[in-house]
Formats: C-alpha cells, structure tokens, sequence
C-alpha cells in the first residue's frame, strides 16, 4: 500500500514553495500518495494549522504521516520533531503545532485556559505518544538553507518514515514537546457555560470548544456578542438567522444561514460564547 | 489500474473539509486517484458546480467516479444517490447537480427553456442512465454527521464504488431525478437565435448555451448587452476588443482580449446572447 | 515507478480547465503521478511562469515531465515543443517559459542583460538540450480546440511521453528555441553590483538575480527603492524592518518580518537593488 503523507502549510500554492516539498518527497520516495490538507493556513498562525490538521488527521488512514509547517522560527533555535501517535506520525517544528493532537491523547482535568495562549510552552508528553529531535543530517535534503527545513528538512524526513526508517535514528527521544493550553469550557459564577471561538471556517462559521458532552441535558439559550441564539439546530437548511449547529468535528459552532456569522456579529477566534443555565 | 475519484466541492482548501473527505476515501481504498475538479464553486451554487462538473468529466477514464457536493439541503429530506452513465459515476445529492449529464444523455426537443432554472425538477431518467438512492448505511461513515455528508456518504460510498461494490448494493433504483432544465437557444419573432450564459469562468470569458452545430452557415453577428460582435474568431491571439470564439468545450464564448468580457459588459449568468439572422 | 508529470499554468482551479488536462492525461496513462506546482500564474504572465517552474522543478525525480502551459499564443502559429534536459522533460509552448531551464544549462558569459526581457527570441540550445517541434497529431487529443492546446496537444503529449514514447516521435529536431535574456547582475561605473528583482512571491518578498557567488566577501550594504539595508540575514527571526537574506532558492531575497516588502517598497518585477561597494 502506498504511504499518505499529507501537507499542511502557509506556504500557498502561488510560488515553487509547495511543489518543492513534493518533488523532494517524490524524489525519495516515488509511491507515496501525497496530499494536500491546506496551504492557505494565514502566515505563521500556528494555532489555525494546529486546529486544521487535527480536525482533519482523524480520517486519514492509519500510519499516515501528516506533515505541518507553519514555522515563524524556521533558522533559529527551534527544535524540529516527529510525533508518533497509536495512529499516524507527525513531523512538525516544536512549535505548538500539535497541540490539539497531544491534548486528545493526554487530556487532563487541570484549570481550564480561559483564553487563547499566545506562546506554547514545554508539557510532558502523555504515555501513549512518542516524540524524537530532528537532528540526524543523514536524513535531510543537503545543502540544508536556513530558510525552508519545510523543504530540507521535514520533507525528506517525512519521506524517510515512510519508507521504513524507524522512529529512533532521526534523533533523540524527547520527553515533552512545546504546546499551546488550549482553552476548555468553563461555569463562570453564575452557571453558565463559558466557552471560546477557536476557529472561524472560511464561510465564517464560528467553531467553539464546547462539545457534545458539555451540553446540558436541558433546551440551552446561547450568548455571543450580545446576540443570542434559542436552542440547538440539527443541520443547516430550515434554520433562519444566527445559528447553533453541533458541527461535523464535534464542536458546537454558530452559523448564520447562506452568509458569515463571523462578519455579522464582528466575531474573532478568542471570543466568549455564553451557554446560559 | 487505480480508479480514479474526482472531486467537484464548494468546501475550499482552506479548511480540513476536503482534506476529511479524501481521508475518508484512503481509509477505504488507499488505491484510490484523488483528482480535485474544482473546490471553489461558490457557496450552494448547485448550477455552476453542474457546469463545471459537466465540461471536465468527459475528459477522464472510462469508469471514473465523480463525487459532486454542493449541497444546500444536507440533513433535510433531498435525496442521496448514485447516477450510472456509460461513462462514469456520479455521487452527489440530488439536487440538479446532475443536470447537464443527464440533459446531455436524454436530449430531447421538447420546449426550450427561456430563463435560467430556480429550482430542479424530477425527470424520467434516459434509459441510457441508472439511478439509485443511496439509503443502505452499511457504506457510510458512522456516526454520520447532520451538516457533512460529503464526508460521512459521499466519501465513503464513493470508496465503495471504486473497490467494486456493486451498484445496487447502496440501495433502491429510481426512475427519476431531480434536474434543471438548462436553457437552450430559440429562434424568436424576428429569426434571430437567442442564447443565454451558462457560465463565466475565472477569467470573465462568458460561456453560451449556443453550439457549432446551432450555428448558421453564414457569418453571424452577435449581440449582448447592446454590444455587437461581427464574425466568430478562431483563437485569442489577435482579436481586439470583445470577440467571439468557438470555446474548447464547444459553447460558443465571448471573450475580451486580456480582460474580462463580464466586467467590461457587467454580465451575468443568465444574460441573453442573440445571433442575428 | 510511476511516472510523475507536473502541471504548470494560468489556467486556475475555479474551472473545468486544469481538470480537463488531468482527465486526458490519466485517460492515457492512468498510473501517471500528477503534482500541480502552480495554477495561479498572472494570466499569460509567462516571465512570472518561467521562474516558478525553474525553481521547482530542480527538486523532482529524475525523468519527470514537466508540463508548462501559460500560452498567449495559442491557436496561432507560435511552435509547441519539448525540451529534454539531463533530468527532466518538458512540454511547453516555445515562448519563453523554458528560459530559466536553458539559461541553467548554457549560461555563458556575454554582456548581461539590463532590463526585463519584453520577447523571448530565437537561442541555439547549448549542447547538453535536445528539443523537438511537437507537430505529429498522432498523439494528440481529437478534435484539437484551437484555444485550449494545453488539454488538446499538450497534456497528450506528456501522458505519451511518460508511457514511453521517444522524443523524434512526436516531431523533428530543433536547433533552436526561443528564450528571454534573463537579467544577470552586472558592476556599474562606482563598482557597485547592480541586480534586478526577479520575482515577488506571495508574501511579498523580493528575489533577486544576485546570487551568492555573485557576493563580495565583505559585508554588503544594499539598496532598493532609496531604501538602505545593512548586511545579509541568515533566516527571518530575529531580523527587523528589511533584511537581505540568502534565499531558499539560492538568490538573494528583500524581506520584511511579517510583512509584505514589495507593499512597503512599492517594488515590482524588474526593479533595481544595488549592492554597494
């Protein structure tokens, strides 16, 4: 079977960029099935890659290698990684990338965040994941340029992997890796349910962080923006104005019929949405 | 020899939608050819998605399956189903998304249409096409969300399809589909042939309903927007202002040389096109 | 191994175009490997075409096809032809659109070039290139539109080329393509380096014809738009306003953290940068 390797990135598809990736993996590896996740990830907003890659790396089959560059700190200290989950691999810079993808594995209680983390910071990594530094030269695209390890890199590692290489000769084993909290629905004081927008789709379609499992049981009255939105609709068609939707990656997200609910209520990813008790 | 699948969406590549649903079809048939056709129809605009659709199919192998979601109604009552041409496959809702390949294999003289269509209607199918709905969940992918069926059945039928699944297998036969009945040119009062845009593509080239063989043997000249066009020009390279061009899917096309004919005219789709005899 | 072609074109993924040239390539070859590298090319801007492919297609197997359809001329007497280098083919209308290819491959001394080349003109190819005239219709696709070569005449001829077909089959031998004099950096009567911009990417930053060979050993201080900047970087983070880095691609590039250099500079294609001496 053909490997999948997939590709997230802001790198565009307007320049040599991307195809310069792909012809690095093709060139080592002539059977992997290479594709594109999303290359249009705003310039070096990690936390959109982060939440793109892990709403889509749940469908692709197992053992796929997802491959994520979106890294502001290309040439500088920052370290380069691979992450191996019970069900793909991840080769990303140690940038908070994976967030969402370590926080599923290795959920824990703790103090919720309530708002969006501006720097991801070093968390031990849960029992089930397994992390190693990119630092065996054997393995990268040479001369390696300061600029593009997306290319010199990422790619050839990620091609490597897929031919066989096993996790350990890349590099070193790590113990944590860098991580952004993201923030979980909270009860303020007076019992309401405060979540956050963690991304906005391109139609404008606010998605929250609040979960099938965080709603009550009973009919919910939703605030955003000083709107508010009376109980929960099943899908699109049939609703009129603003509306909850329990959405396809199992958040909760607000929607305005046929138009962006991110542009009529002036909605950025961080802002509160209300659950009211 | 890999099947190939292709994909006809308004999701974008912006987000993990199209990326989901190619994960999808992998998990199933890692085999598979993924082609995109087009992700950027604009949102729920089931007619240009029918367009599109329509002028690249025949130009893939014998056998292709064609995914095809735009799809307004996902979650209400439209239907699922699966269209079998001599040529291809087709999965998409059953909203008119269909509509040239179907209108294509059933030409029939009937009455020509005068407007662009509001709404898909049901049609006998041609007896050269076979219809089912897709009703069987034995070929989804649970649980099925309310608000993404590209991704929990179209992908996976679709999957199904290409490793061999047959036909009736996803459930029921049906005799009609819903489909918009495309205009097509009429002589009127004064014997000049009138047309319509079907499409505008990227480029602002407006594309008629008029065909080669709807063309009469002397020269014509055309007219829109109270612009008139003497004579149909063979190639761009040459033409000055806006001309007229026997396009390469066999509409006739309006151009403007290095610019765009719909914003020079502010034309739209829908716009008539008269041939004056 | 599968053969991989690339696809290089104006054409967009808004239509059925670049889908189409797919179709007809998989109809023929259906195990061919096909990997956009750009779509979005300015319509016929083949300069900005020439330089993308050139930077790409350096990172792909040997032996790939590249296909290259930005073509102003189409339907007119302008050739079709394919070049074979000691790494790759490529199929493209003889416009220019291979200049970076062929002036990799022949560069001689001479006198450089001080401005943006406006045609390409006839050039002897240097002794490691073979091309031929694509004329033999045997392998084309039938009937050939006379404004869409790329899906017609083009991508048959890459899917016959990747089954194996030998270069004389599809047309006679020639001496001579056409090619842009591309800008080369050249000493000004102060003794400064004098280069030009070749191209500006999607973040805005500008990429020169100064390579690092072209470098003194000192330290450089370089001026564009009246603006000055002091030394070369070696990656983005850490620098501040402008900075001169040694781009991914081996020329130097003008960058601005975060932002779009070309906006700030107001710069274009073609503009001066003078390394002062």
């Amino acid at each position: 079977v053909a490997p999948v390797i997939t590709l997230t990135t802001d790198f565009g598809m307007a320049d040599a960029y991307t195809a310069s990736i792909k012809g690095v993996i093709l060139s080592l590896n002539p059977k992997a099935f290479i594709i594109d996740i999303c290359h249009t990830i705003e310039p070096q907003n990690v936390l959109q890659a982060a939440f793109i890659l892990s709403t889509a790396c749940t469908y692709f089959p197992e053992g796929t290698i997802h491959l994520a560059v979106v890294d502001p700190g290309v040439g500088s200290r920052r370290k380069a990684i691979i992450l191996k989950t019970p069900a793909a691999f991840f080769v990303a810079p140690d940038n908070g990338i994976l967030s969402y993808i370590i926080d599923e594995q290795g959920r824990t209680p703790g103090k919720p965040a309530r708002h969006m983390p501006a720097i991801a910071e070093p968390r031990k990594l849960p029992p089930a994941l397994e992390a190693v530094a990119i630092t065996n030269p054997e393995y990268w695209h040479h001369p390696v340029s300061s600029t593009f390890h997306g290319r010199d890199i990422f790619a050839p590692v990620a091609a490597h992997l897929s031919l066989g290489v096993s996790l350990h000769k890349f590099g070193e084993r790590l113990n944590q890796v860098n991580v952004f909290n993201i923030p979980r629905p909270y009860k303020n004081a007076h019992g309401d349910l405060v979540g956050r927008v963690l991304h906005i789709d391109i139609f404008g379609n606010l998605i929250t962080n609040i979960r099938n499992s965080d709603l009550p049981a009973k009919k919910v009255s939703l605030a955003i923006c000083k709107q508010h939105i009376h109980g929960i609709s099943r899908f699109y068609a049939g609703t009129k104005g603003l509306a909850a939707i329990m959405g396809s990656s199992g958040y909760l997200e607000i929607s305005l019929r046929n138009d962006s609910a991110a542009a009529f209520l002036g909605a950025k990813v961080g802002y509160e949405v209300r659950l009211e008790g």
